[in-house]
């Protein structure tokens, strides 16, 4: 990096140091949550089958993970070999450049693959550890001692992500210089790939034992919430944190990596046309003052409920946590705007950067308006519940349904923002400010993760102190705590989705620029922007827009599979002499193995459905084609992404309305129709949807490291030979997928 | 039309005279019908009141219709002044082209509006005449004569369709002839928006009715379908044809048209590059090909079940309509092939017309595999009903999921097929293939809106025998017959979803030429490709995405709402003392107002969407955005349409599998989820789904329409102010269509 001044240097630096504070913070925050007494012995009990579930669980997909990993770690190595390395790459590196490409670029996927892993697998272990701390702090009846602890332990996860997204890009950055994409686009596919695994297998977890449990347990047996004589209730639990906590936190840790990505790529781009170095630099700077602003605004939390300026006093603890979340965004957009007018001259990045943290932020009333039971959609869904379960099914779809509209104007707010600025400049301009967009509304990863966390953490709180049988008023703190986690949990959910759109849509631009300068490389004829009026390419776009919807046909399926499965297994358990009568322990690790597999044998489908099918539409037609998939993939994803997170929490809200004592209360008709609302709901919400955000991450990643290989074999005997392969294992996978588990499968997967 | 030889116009004249001969069989089979015997007087009072309250609703509508049709006569015939008429217009007409052009223009719009307005209204009435005869028939335990007189009441609309979309667009072409795409744009518009009216005011009703009248007849009060002392019954049976007759033919008669209309554009850009007139006059022939084969299949349906051939022996009315069919296909291909060899020298027209054909075939058993209990899908759904509503509803709702990647693929491979036949030649060729696909796939109209049309037919007889108690043996009959309408009307309603999406791609590239030679002509920068590599056709690209998703919320919406109120009614009149016990008639008329106002309240609100956002987006963007808006639409639309649609066909024929004597039959806990998942989905798939059908017709003709305007005054003062009143009503709309309504409302539409 001969270009850089020394200051700039002395930049970097200041921003690896940054990462590392962020990682300190998090040790310390790990080192607090465990330092607290962890209760009775019988919460302990209950806490240990939980903790056993969960690990067992994350060891059975660490090893599909690595199977995975290891296999690809070789194509990427040897990937690197098909096409030339990079001119910068040459620039650098000289006649080595090829081996050090191939080895920077695996050792790069790697290493994303690992620190998504770790942030998964941390994450979810420190919340456990902090899940029975609030529930002993609430027995000995502290309210902002519990507060406290679920926030520190949900805040570990937060600057985890943070820490280890920046120390990645950064010092992939300062080791590779002008070729960092080229090690960059392997390090966010490991990444992204594990958090694909983590949000489906978790997702599928969490929702066949919650889904299972429930149909039973309340609809059949009237048992409340987390009743110890359920055989599904640790099943549930642990599905919590593996699809709460190590899923999303996999999934905004990809997000947050991805947008450096599409970052660095586009603005090479401008680099290489403008000499300016700011254009890579400034983002970097921005997520560094991004992570100190979080590590600020977390800090906070506990000051705002009793702040001495009552103007400013949190009400409650879901207002204090958003209270630190607005100390964290003036303190970024104040920075960004000062860094940007003395360093970059460019005040415009700032307010692209100033419009992705107000996106972060807008989507909170957003989501609030389609489900919370104070406004109009969640009204009419319990006004629809006088008159059964169908109609109150039909007025949530509705409602996710329009709000899947609003979703995608307020993007499209965003990138017109960047439009409007860049008009009449050259188009990369646009582009790039799109990646601000991203930047700016991914900094506050930390809080947002936090805030994220703090849902199952409190959630499995209530549920140890539900089993262990505390008293009235830590059960009282408890459930307080749950409320403001699942109101928290929503909010981040539609941010997670918003964020994956916008650094799909950067990666998709990146995708554009990059396959123009490849082509370029290579002396063929030059793409320089996708079409989707000729016949190749609608068919591509299409394909694309499809792949969303099978996606989550396969993850309902899973669900609604799963959940038959433990039904049968919980009703056969209840028919067992003195398990309903609280007599007999029921056998909770029966049903964790169940969900365990079910949630195991979607995996690798899935997985060969997001990377096969991009390939094949590219081989088979071209990179424009290609490039069509693309755009169809993050229209019908996004849109449906948001359609089922919102039918689900509105549904779940209108649900908690009725069950607060209004239309007859808990065991009327009404809330029959609310429950049954709600467990359909649910696969919607925590599974099918999430899963899409990863997966549009996925394709696009894989595009972009493919193309090069797509243009130049394209119509070669071994392109066919390729396509063939990827058309046996689409095949494969969608046999797979299609079909209901057997019984002996589940020993199967139980014995492995 | 100094091109066309003199043998070339004789065609022309023979395709008028086969439009005519279809207009005679139409009238034929009309007079057929009404020949028959209405039966008891009993049987008459049920089904004069449904005539009464069809009759009443349709009035309604007609009047909605007159209003709309007027106001924006006025415009097209102004819009022709703000731009030159096009060169071919000039050439033919002189300096007189602008007012012929103008007047042409606004009959032609006028024109459509009636045809449209025609086949929904005559066909509907037919329907109702059809149907009483059809439960005489039963009476008289007459099985073949039922089932010919409620095929030919049913072919009586299908004929229609053909003739007046034949004789439209011929005439029209014949008077205009190169200038024609001006006028035929104008009577496509007409057509399909009265098609969208039909088809949100028709779905809205016969699914408010439908699900209200269950809820409580069925559900609530244990009561079987069709009872007489449920007050929502007659609503119900209007519902039927409203929805079902009405609307479908409508819509359908558009999608035949509007791919005439396409061809036109695309075979005129043909002639002008090649000389070649055979790109005009081929289509229209096989066109009439394809009337006189639906005339000679439909003659063949009541041969079938007693052919000699023992191996081409239908074995019932089902079979006997597809063997018809088949005649029908085979015929046209035949003769298309041989006349594309002699006429036209190129066989690759004939063979994507037969790729059309196999299109509307291959959508049989596509269907079928996913809603029949006889496969995988549906099995698995069942296999959910035993766990409960909330398993049964989400494998439904997985399985319209897939199903909809499914039929994605079969409209990829059509496409793909054109691509492959025109690979190397200039794109205009591929492009004017996929309409010739379109030819192919609606040829045999006749045949699917009389396949189409049994089905409300039977099922009103039925309900006619129900109310009116007949005999065991007639009773058996109008079942059989029922359950053979429910088959085939779900077969059609696929087909035209996906004639729908093959109209509207090939109207998208329409547009996409078409633009190209308005700017060409205004001097202005070529838009030669629609790309969604930019920003502002992102933009667009995601509005467009969104449409389909507000649209069916608004629309499901509606249906909740309107059931709720009828629930209400039905409720209210059980209480009446007397009308449980069936010594009481109830208040039909009450409901059937109910219901009619229901349906009447979105009508403006979701035309206006479907008019005012293409035009917003054209004109704050440009007319590229547009085109991406318009894919994004095709895209989302198409998927959204076929995932109800399924879902609900699914779900309904897994619930009748249980009223079959499965898991326990009706009356237990698998049928009342069964019941409930009937319930869900209905308004999915006849209302929701088949509304999204002529909206995306809609927008793609209003833009194309609109594109000169957009293109020449892009900009100004006007444009700006024209975009502020398309904002405001589109706000309008939307909180029209969110707002539900109030029992003041429902009064002052049944007083209007």
């Amino acid at each position: 990096m001969n270009e850089l001044i020394p200051i700039e240097q002395t930049m970097l630096w200041g921003v690896m140091i940054v990462a590392f504070i962020s990682l300190i913070y998090a040790f310390w925050l790990w080192k607090a949550t465990i330092a607290k007494d962890k209760g009775t012995q019988k919460m302990q009990d209950v806490w240990l089958a939980i903790k056993a579930g969960a690990e067992g669980y994350l060891r059975k997909q660490l090893r599909t993970i690595a199977l995975v990993v290891v296999a690809l770690t070789a194509i990427i190595f040897l990937s690197v070999y098909v096409i030339p390395p990079s001119e910068e790459a040459v620039d650098r590196f000289g006649k080595n450049a090829l081996v050090i490409i191939a080895i920077g670029r695996t050792l790069a996927f790697i290493l994303g693959a690992s620190f998504s892993t770790i942030v998964g697998q941390l994450g979810m272990r420190v919340a456990i550890e902090g899940n029975i701390r609030v529930a002993a702090e609430a027995v000995r009846e502290d309210y902002n001692g519990a507060l406290t602890v679920a926030y520190r332990a949900g805040t570990f996860t937060g600057m985890l992500v943070d820490g280890l997204g920046l120390l990645g890009g950064t010092a992939i950055f300062m080791i590779f210089g002008r070729a960092a994409p080229d090690a960059l686009l392997g390090f966010g596919f490991g990444g992204t790939l594990v958090a694909l695994f983590m949000r489906i297998g978790g997702g599928i977890y969490t929702k066949a034992a919650d889904v299972g449990a429930d149909l039973v347990g309340k609809v059949e047996e009237g048992l409340p919430e987390d009743d110890p004589r359920n055989a599904g209730v640790i099943a549930d639990l642990v599905g919590d944190n593996v699809g709460d906590c190590a899923g999303m936190a996999a999934d905004i840790f990809e997000s947050y990596e991805v947008t450096i990505v599409s970052t660095l790529i586009l603005g090479l781009i401008l680099l290489h046309l403008t000499g300016d170095t700011f254009w890579i630099i400034y983002p970097l700077v921005v997520r560094a003052i991004g992570v100190i602003s979080s590590i600020i605004g977390t800090l906070t939390v506990p000051i705002w409920e009793k702040f001495p300026i009552k103007f400013l006093r949190a009400k409650d603890a879901e207002e204090a946590m958003f209270r630190s979340y607005e100390v964290s965004s003036i303190n970024t957009v104040f920075w960004a705007f000062l860094f940007a007018l003395i360093y970059a001259g460019e005040w415009k990045l700032a307010l692209l950067n100033a419009v992705g943290v107000g996106l972060a932020v807008i989507f909170n009333p957003l989501s609030s308006y389609f489900t919370s039971y104070k406004k109009k959609p969640v009204k009419e869904i319990v006004e629809s519940m006088k008159t059964g379960t169908a109609t109150t099914v039909l007025s949530g779809l509705a409602v996710g349904l329009e709000s899947s509209v609003w979703s995608v104007l307020v993007i499209c707010v965003a990138l017109a923002s960047s439009y409007l600025l860049y008009q009449g400049q050259d188009a990369i301009y646009a582009l790039y400010g799109v990646a601000m967009v991203g930047i700016g509304m991914l900094s506050h990863t930390g809080n947002n993760v936090a805030m994220d966390s703090f849902g199952p953490i409190a959630d499995n709180a209530n549920g140890i102190g539900e089993m262990a049988g505390v008293g009235e008023k830590a059960w009282k703190i408890m459930a307080e705590l749950d409320a403001v986690g699942n109101t928290t949990k929503a909010i981040t959910k539609q941010i997670a989705i918003a964020s994956a759109v916008i650094a799909a849509t950067s990666l998709f631009f990146s995708y554009v620029t990059d396959i123009g300068n490849m082509q370029a490389r290579l002396g063929v004829e030059i793409t320089t922007s996708i079409r989707i009026s000729t016949l190749d390419t609608v068919i591509g776009f299409l394909i694309g827009g499809a792949l969303p919807f099978l996606f989550s046909s396969y993850s309902i399926k899973a669900v609604a599979r799963g959940a038959n499965l433990v039904v049968e297994e919980v009703r056969r358990q209840f028919r067992i002499p003195g398990v309903l009568e609280g007599k007999v322990t029921p056998d909770y690790a029966k049903v964790v193995s169940i969900t365990t597999a079910a949630s195991q044998k979607e995996l690798l489908s899935l997985t060969v459905l997001s990377v096969a099918t991009p390939l094949l539409v590219g081989i088979l037609f071209n990179v424009e084609a290609l490039g069509a998939f693309l755009a169809g993939v993050i229209l019908s994803g996004q849109l449906l992404a948001v359609f089922m997170a919102i039918s689900g929490g509105a549904l779940d809200n209108a649900k908690k309305y009725v069950e607060d004592g209004h239309l007859g209360g808990k065991g009327s008709p009404a809330h029959r129709a609310g429950i049954e609302g709600d467990t359909i709901g649910d696969p919607l919400k925590d599974t099918a949807g999430p899963a899409l955000n990863p997966m549009i991450k996925v394709v696009n990643l894989i595009s972009l490291l493919a193309a090069p290989v797509i243009v130049k074999y394209q119509g070669t005997l071994g392109s066919w030979i390729i396509a063939g392969i990827l058309l046996v294992m689409t095949i494969w996978a969608i046999r797979k997928s299609s079909t209901p588990m057997e019984h002996h499968e589940i020993e199967a997967y139980a014995e492995a």
